[in-house]
C-alpha cells in the first residue's frame, strides 16, 4: 500500500481523507492541532508545524508522496523530499510560484496568460507615486489567505490602508462575474477541467453569498475561461489539483485573478455533484490510477457555512433540522469545536437541474443555517 | 458533540464512519482486529471482543448511543446499558429476534408476514421425518453468516448434510426474482423506504453476479413488496436501518427471507445513487436529525469484489486501473490487507439511467477486476 502524506489538517484534509477510504492507500497528517478536521481520519497523525523545515521533511522521508490542503508549508523541505524521489503534489517550484503573490503575476504575464495590470510595490510610500494606477488592490506578496493581507486602494485616501512590505498593486477589474475553474493533471501531463463555478455575491454585503455550477457563460466566454485554466496548469508543470480563479470583465474579457495549487472551496460541490469529485480525482492521480469523470451528474448550488460576527466559542449549528429536512441537500460539517466570526465550520451542497430551484434553496439555506455559540 | 459507538470494525462500519465526517459526531468503534477497515476512521478505537459482555458494557456505558456493523454481538449486554439510557440501533430485542433463525420464522408467522413454510429442528436425525418437506434449506438458529451455516437439502440423499444443532428447515421457493428493500426508522417511528434492489444471479454458478436498482417488479408486486418490508419493519419496533431480503416466486407471491438489523452490502449503491445514502440515514436517525431522501439520483448497479478462490495473502487488486478507466464507475476498496477466497475485498457502483448500460458495464467490471495475492 502507498504511504501518502497531507501537509495540513483541515477540512480539505478531512475530505481528502473521506475519499482516501475508497482506495488502498496508508495516510498520514501533519498538524499542530492535534484536535483537528482531519487528525482522526487518517491512519497516522503527526503533530508538528508544516512551516518547519525539519518536521515537513522528517515527515516526509518514509512517504511515497507528498500532498499539501494548505499553502503556507515549508517548500525548502518539499524540495530535498523531491531530489529525493518523493512524489510532491503539486510540485515545490509551482508551489513556490503560487506562494508568492509577485512570482505568480510574473508567472501569468511570462506565459501571456491574462491577468489585470499591476506593479510591485516594497513600501507603503511608493503608492503615492501610482496614484493614476488606482482604484486597484494591494496584495501583500507573502502569507496573504482567505482575505488577510489584501487591501482595496480606490482614492488617494485610501493609500494609508496599503502594505508596507513586498506587494503588487493589481489594478481593479470592472468585474461581471467570478469564476473557478478546477484542473487535474495526472503525473504523465494528461488533464480533466471540471465545469466553470460561479460566485454569486450578495450585493449589500460584497460577500459570497453561494457559487453554482454549472456557470452561465456565453459559449466564447466558456471556451476563453477554459482554454486560460488550462494554460495555467500546463505552464505550472506540476501533477495535481488546481482551482484557477478568473474574472470575466464588462467586456468579456477573461483574466486570472489568482490559482491554487491545491484541492479548494470552489470545488466542494464535486462531492456530490460530479462522477469524480475533487478529492477523488486527487487521489486518483497520486495513486496512479486513471483520470476520472468531470462531467456533473446533477447541476449543483455550495453555500459556506461560515461562523457568525460576534459569536466565538462551542460551535452550535442553528437550524441543523430544518436544513435536513429539505430534501436535495447535502451537509458537510468539518467537526471544529470551536467558532469564530468568518471561519469556515461547514457547507451545504445542493443538487438540482433546476437553476430556479438551486437559487431558492441555495438562499433558505444561507438565511436558515448560522454556525454560533454556546 | 454526540459520543456514538459501532460494534464491529469491518467494511460496514468503514462506510458509516466516512459518512459520520459529515456531521458533528464523535465516534468510538469495538474490535479485535486493530488493523480492521474501520480501525483508522474513528475519534477513538477501543480493542475488544464484540460477543464479551465485560467489553461490550464498558465499551458502551460511557456513550450517548450505539450501533452495530454485524449481528454476532453481545445482546445482553445491549440490553443492559439500554435499561441505563443508551440509545441502541437496532433495539436489543430486535436483534435478538434477528439473530436466532427460529425466532425470526416465528416472528414473521406471528405477525403475519409472509415467509416460506418452516419447521424446527433440534438434531439431524429429525430430518428423516421429514422427507415430504424436502427440497429444503436447512439452516443453523444462531451463528450463520454469509453463506456458512446454511445447508440445501434436495433429495434424502442430503440429509447428511444437515446440522445437529437447533435449526429451521425452510421449504425451498420457486424464485423468479431476489429483490431487498432497506428501509429506515427514526425513533418517533416515522420510516422511509428505498427502491428494492434486484440480485443478478450467475445461472451456472448460483453466485450472485451483480444488483440492479431499482429492481424490475410489476407494480403491485413492487406495492407488496413494499408493504412486507415497512410490517416488518414496524413490527420489529426498532428504530435503525434494516434490509429486507424478499423472494418474488414464480406465482407473484413476495416472501421474507431474511432481515438484518443494520446497513447491508444490498445497500450499498446508496453512496452515489441516493441522495442519502443507508449510511447517512443511520447518522440522521442516530443523532436526532430528519430522515433524508431516499429517492435515487440515477439508476444503478453494484458488484461486490470477492476473494478469488486459490488466493490467499495479501492483496492485489488486478486490472484496478481498467476498472477505473470507465467513467462511470465509483470505486470501494475496503483496505483489508489480506484477501482469501470469498472474502469481501469492496465493491463497484455504477451510475447510468441507461439499464442495459448498468447489464454491461456490471459484467464488464465482473470479469475484469479481481482480487488475488502477491
Amino acid at each position: 500500500m502507498k504511504r501518502v502524506g497531507i501537509l495540513g489538517g483541515g477540512q480539505l484534509g478531512r475530505m481528502l481523507l473521506q475519499a482516501a477510504a475508497n482506495y488502498p492507500v496508508e495516510t498520514s497528517v501533519l498538524e499542530k492541532d492535534a484536535d483537528c478536521p482531519a487528525a482522526h481520519l487518517c491512519t497516522h497523525f503527526n503533530k508538528g508545524d508544516i512551516t518547519n523545515f525539519d518536521d515537513v521533511y522528517n515527515f516526509g522521508k518514509n512517504l511515497d508522496a507528498i500532498t499539501i490542503e494548505i499553502e503556507s508549508v515549508n517548500v525548502e523541505a518539499l524540495k530535498k523530499l523531491e531530489t529525493e524521489g518523493i512524489l510532491v503534489y503539486p510540485r515545490p517550484h509551482a508551489l513556490e510560484i503560487i506562494k508568492n503573490k509577485i512570482k505568480q503575476k510574473n508567472f501569468y504575464k511570462e506565459n501571456e496568460i491574462p491577468t489585470s495590470p499591476f506593479m510591485v510595490t516594497a513600501k507603503k510610500e511608493e503608492l503615492k507615486g501610482h496614484l493614476d494606477f488606482l482604484p486597484a488592490a494591494h496584495k501583500v506578496a507573502m502569507g496573504g489567505y482567505d482575505g488577510r493581507g489584501v487591501q482595496l486602494l480606490k482614492t488617494s485616501q485610501d493609500i494609508n490602508n496599503g502594505f508596507d512590505e513586498e506587494a503588487v498593486l493589481e489594478k481593479l477589474v470592472n468585474i461581471k462575474k467570478e469564476i473557478s475553474i478546477i484542473v487535474a493533471m495526472d503525473n504523465e501531463g494528461k488533464t480533466a477541467v471540471y465545469p466553470p463555478v460561479e460566485m454569486i455575491f450578495n450585493q449589500t454585503l460584497n460577500l459570497l453569498e453561494y457559487q453554482l455550477c454549472p456557470a452561465h457563460l456565453g459559449e466564447k466566454t466558456l471556451w476563453k475561461a477554459e482554454a486560460i485554466a488550462l494554460a495555467v496548469v500546463k505552464n505550472l508543470q506540476s501533477a495535481g489539483i488546481f482551482a484557477v480563479e478568473l474574472f470575466v470583465d464588462i467586456d468579456d474579457k477573461v483574466l486570472v485573478n489568482e490559482t491554487a495549487p491545491r484541492v479548494h472551496n470552489s470545488g466542494h460541490h464535486t462531492i456530490e455533484a460530479a462522477f469524480s469529485s475533487q478529492f477523488d480525482m486527487l487521489w486518483r492521480i497520486i495513486l496512479g490510477y486513471p483520470l476520472g469523470l468531470t462531467k456533473p451528474i446533477m447541476s449543483s448550488a455550495m453555500v459556506n457555512l461560515i461562523g457568525e460576527e460576534n459569536y466565538k466559542g462551542e460551535a452550535v449549528y442553528q437550524n441543523l433540522n430544518e436544513t435536513l429536512q429539505i430534501e436535495n441537500v447535502f451537509v458537510h460539517i468539518y467537526g471544529k469545536k470551536e467558532t469564530r466570526p468568518g471561519r469556515k465550520m461547514g457547507h451545504v451542497t445542493i443538487l438540482s437541474n433546476e437553476r430556479q430551484q438551486l437559487i431558492h434553496v441555495a438562499g433558505k439555506v444561507k438565511h436558515l443555517l448560522k454556525v454560533i455559540s454556546k
